[in-house]
This record gives structure tokens, C-alpha cells and sequence, in this order.
């Protein structure tokens, strides 16, 4: 098929256009734009401009509040609240994220709870800026019902992803980002539409049998977390973190029913950040590298995060569009579609 | 088999005097013995008596240190420091607590790294207390290399558990703590003396396949993270928080060769607490009941950390011990053994 190439950053300047014509704020068009062109450069299709009519269907159903102004509560010396205020994650969290450094460069710990908000994008932006930084990162959200821990027989959890970035010396930040169900929800939206199958027990059906069918998963059935009960445990903690800390809701509380074509869950997050400066022995990077060099000394050749920056991502990288979604976005940027 | 029941705090004092003659001081020798006791009454046999064998040819080899005294470092308002002295990880806590209990409440979230250590028990009652007061607790502790990571062909890792623990109103606190291997190297253990085979895939043999025998796990093979890479990643933070933060030795660089008997990984572990009552909304205890509920209504049959305290185990708790394995316990408390 034919496709167009835009720069990064030309691709984050459309999509501002389409967030303010579709009812954000130039603040929050500003910050969702760079994080889904920025996801989409580097090769996280999941969470990249395959995201967009969900952000867009989601903005006209009047659920999530694009102009939402965030408001940032300071409740301990290592402690901050954020209220998203019904608006997106990724502004809230930007609103509070000067004040959240300081807490952690001068508490040495300092943890960030946020409430009322909509995660719809990657989560390993929101950690990997802290390990350049020289900070260590652990994000968690809840999202929405659709994974049904092991030993229970209905879904309760959501795919409650779980961020993690450390610095390494010389190397890129050590990253992972991983859905805490078998695969991210975007995924088997993919899979479903391009008719790939899946791993045997990706997820249920709506009779409850372990299938890896896209389809019978997303119609009427649901996920499971990875891992069995050990990721099931996991996946519980992410859900009582993200929810239970910051006063947002779980996963199977919110009610979008009267907001057809709502698709981003209204819930929490929890950001914890160590500085590792106050830690002993060794600097942290120079300790992570001597980690990192056994496991490649092991052949481990998933060195986590690493491949997203094997070539870095800047304004100048290149991103190939595919002619009808180049054209769908600029028809959404225009306020035509 | 006859067998002998003792109360959990007269099977505590008998053990006390096994770590006693055998060089540890009165101090360190209560607090390993009422970890011990708790394991075994709660039926945590894996690291209860079973264990104790272990205890006892490590502190014989002259590896861990018995009468170690560790010192407290305070760093920062919300992290605190402590160098275990080359002795076992439980007093190294048990020194910190009280100054890090305030730290939590006081900062809203604080972090307790442990360098220098030993860790050989149970890891969930080092949580388990502080969800009794109401905070939130989560642990890390890397142990020796005995596991190959996802993508790679030699162990790197160690079993590296974590343990989580928050408080639910009206019930138990929610605890989990397990392994990030496919299972502790304890239960390892047991399934080759009782000649049990387990899940294929729990870990791999000397030629690098993957088995479930036991014996070719102990046997020059390894065992392998939990939940694939998923789960190679969560032990891969687990290494990196627990010796990074703290300046302890990763899982691959003790080196106990000139202490045959050894068994106890010489390593670090760190502890994060937060208090939840900075946090909003409804109080957490509270929001972690509601989506309790909602997981028993749907099926869920696993509450972590419930079976344990489903019978509270107190002073008085029955504990049978099989009349050999007492006797031995007995003729080790004597140093007739």
C-alpha cells in the first residue's frame, strides 16, 4: 500500500490538530499528541495512532473531559495527590511532575497518586523519563473489567498495566512495560481485525474454555492474567495500588453507559520514584551495568527497552503512514470526518 | 509416623536453643526461631523445621554471621539504610522497624534497603505486620543464581521473591509472597526427597531442556522465572531493587566456595511501606474490602494470604513434629548433634 512519511514531530503537530478538533485543550492536545507519535516512532503500534479513533470516539461521547485542568494535592513530605479531574493521565501527571522530582531527589522515595483519570496510551512514557534522569520508576494502572483471575470464573480485574525504568550506565534505560493479562487489550483488537489467532489460553470465551481466538475473546469473553496465580497476584496489586491508594475507581466501577463509544477506562494510577543516590556501595547505573553485562554473558537478548532505542527516536524520525489513515487523520484534524 | 505436638511458642523456645549452641546470639537466635515457629504453624512448611538443617550447616561453615549487630543508616526522611553485617536479614529488620514505621507515617511512603544479608525464611512475615497497622508493605529480596530468564541459556537470577501485603476491612490482610521462579527452591527440594515430579517447564536440566523433574533441576540444571518473559522481568527488578538500591551482592557474585555447608545467599533486600491514610477517598481498608467482595462474587477461590489465617495462629497454635525430626531438633538444642 502507499505510504506517506512524516517526522515525528510533524506527526505529533496532526494530531494536536485532531486532539483541539475534537475537544481538548492546546495543553492536553499538546501532551497526547507527543506521546502518541512518540509511541508510534518507535514502533509501539499498540498505543500509537491505532489509538486515535479511540481517543476521538471517546472525546465526542462527552465521557472524558479534554479541557480538564488537574489539581495537585499535597498531602506528605513524599506523598502527592492529583486529581485528572475526569481528564486525562498523561496532563495530570505533567502538571504535578516538577514537584513530584523534587519530593523524590530530597525524600529519596516519594510516591504520586493519581485519581478520576484516563489511561489510554503507552505507560513506559511515564517512567522512562525518570531513569534519564538517574531515578528509578515503577508505574501501575487499573483500567477496565475484561481478565479473570486465576480461580475465579468472571472477569473483575482490568489488563492493570505496570511500568518499570532504572538507568544503566552507558546503556539505555533498563524499561519494561507489560499489560498484566496474557497480551494488551490493543493487541487482541489487532489481532482480531488482521485475523491472526493467538496462544492457546490467551483468554476465555464466553463459555469460560481457554481459546486463542481474538474474536471469542472480545465478544463476550475476556482475558486472563498471565502467568497463572503468581500473575494473577500481580495483576490483583496493581488493581488495589492503582485504585485503592489514589481514591479512583476499580476497574469494574465506573458506568459508561450513557457515553456510547466511550472506550478509555476512568480509574488511577500510582508513580513511585527512588532516587538511588541515597542507596550504598556503587552508584545504581554502575550496578545495573554489571547486571546487564552478566545476563548478555547468559545470551539474554531481551534486554528490556532496549530494542525501542536501538535507533533513538527524535524529532527528525521518520514515521511511514499508510495513505487512508494519513488522510483519516487529517479529515479528523480539520473537524470534516 | 508417631508424632509429638508442641505449642508454636514451646517449638519457638526449643528452636531458640538450637540457633543458640549454634552461634547465634540470644537476640538474633528468638527472632529466627519465632519466624521459624510461625512458618511451620501456619504450615508454611517449606520454610518452617524443614529449614532448620540449613540454619544450622551455614552458621557451622562459618558463612553468615550469628551474633551480627547491624546498623541503621538514615539517609534520607524516606529512606533508611542498614548494613546487616553479614548476618541474617530478620534482626537487620527487626533493628530498623520502629524508626521506619514513623518514617512511613510521617513521609506517607518510605524505603528500607538491607545490604549485607541473609535472607532464609519466609518473606511474608516480613509484611504481613505492617498490614496489621494498616499500611501497605511491599518486599524484594534476590537470593543465587538458580535461574535461566526467558531468552537466555545460563541462570543468572535467583528465586528472588517478593511479598506483598495491605490491609482489607473486616478480614486478614491480603498478603502474597512467593517465589518469581515457577517455585521456591524449598519446594524444589521436597518434590525430589518425597520423589514427586512437577510441571513440565518448572525449570531445566544440565543439557538446558526444559523438565519438571526435580532432580534434574537440583542436579545441574535450573529453574526458570515464572510466567515467561513477563514474569523474567519482574525477577529481573526484583535483582536490580534488592542489590542495586541497597549495595548488596547480586544473586551471581557471593562467593561461598571456601564455606562448604553454606546454603544462605548472601545479598540485599528492600522493604517499601506506604501509609494509605494520605491518600483519598474512602479509607483504603475499606476500598480493598468492596473489590474483595467483587472477586468472591466472581468465583474467586484464592484470597491470598487467607488459608494462612483462616485458623489464627497465636502462642498456643498446635504444631505436630514427626518423632525423629524432634528428636533431631532436640539433639541440635543440646549441641549433642
Amino acid at each position: 500500500m502507499e505510504t506517506t512519511t512524516l517526522t515525528r514531530d510533524d506527526l505529533a503537530a496532526l494530531l494536536a490538530k485532531v486532539f483541539t478538533a475534537n475537544g481538548c485543550s492546546e495543553t492536553v492536545a499538546g501532551i497526547l499528541a507527543a506521546n502518541v507519535a512518540g509511541a508510534e516512532a518507535a514502533q509501539s503500534y499498540s498505543h500509537g495512532v491505532f489509538r486515535i479513533e479511540g481517543f476521538v470516539s471517546t472525546l465526542r461521547s462527552g465521557w472524558v473531559d479534554g479541557t480538564a485542568v488537574p489539581v495537585v494535592e499535597d498531602v506528605a513530605p513524599g506523598f502527592l495527590r492529583v486529581d485528572a479531574r475526569n481528564g486525562f493521565a498523561q496532563p495530570a501527571l505533567a502538571g504535578a511532575r516538577d514537584a513530584f522530582v523534587a519530593r523524590v531527589r530530597r525524600q529519596g522515595v516519594a510516591l504520586l497518586a493519581l485519581r478520576d483519570s484516563h489511561h489510554f496510551g503507552a505507560l513506559w512514557p511515564d517512567v522512562e523519563a525518570f531513569a534519564d534522569e538517574g531515578l528509578i520508576a515503577l508505574s501501575m494502572v487499573n483500567s477496565m473489567t475484561c481478565s479473570v483471575p486465576a480461580g475465579a470464573v468472571k472477569p473483575v480485574l482490568g489488563t492493570n498495566p505496570i511500568a518499570f525504568a532504572a538507568p544503566i550506565a552507558g546503556k539505555p534505560p533498563l524499561v519494561f512495560d507489560f499489560a498484566t493479562t496474557t497480551m494488551a487489550h490493543g493487541d487482541v483488537q489487532i489481532a482480531a481485525r488482521e485475523g491472526h489467532s493467538l496462544p492457546e489460553g490467551t483468554g476465555m470465551d464466553s463459555a469460560g474454555q481457554l481459546t486463542g481466538d481474538p474474536k471469542a475473546i472480545l465478544d463476550g469473553g475476556a482475558l486472563v492474567p498471565f502467568g497463572g496465580h503468581k500473575g494473577s497476584a500481580i495483576s490483583l496489586m496493581v488493581e488495589l495500588m492503582a485504585a485503592g491508594i489514589s481514591g479512583g475507581n476499580f476497574s469494574f466501577e465506573f458506568d459508561w453507559s450513557g457515553h456510547p463509544g466511550a472506550q478509555t477506562p476512568r480509574t488511577g494510577q500510582i508513580l513511585l520514584a527512588i532516587d538511588p543516590s541515597h542507596g550504598a556501595g556503587t552508584a545504581f547505573a554502575d550496578r545495573g551495568r554489571v547486571l546487564v553485562d552478566q545476563l548478555a554473558e547468559a545470551g539474554f537478548t531481551r534486554y528490556p527497552g532496549a530494542r525501542r532505542r536501538a535507533v533513538p527516536v527524535g524529532p527528525g524520525t521518520e514515521v511511514p503512514l499508510e495513505a487512508p489513515v494519513l488522510a483519516r487523520l487529517e479529515a479528523l484534524a480539520s473537524g470534516a470526518a
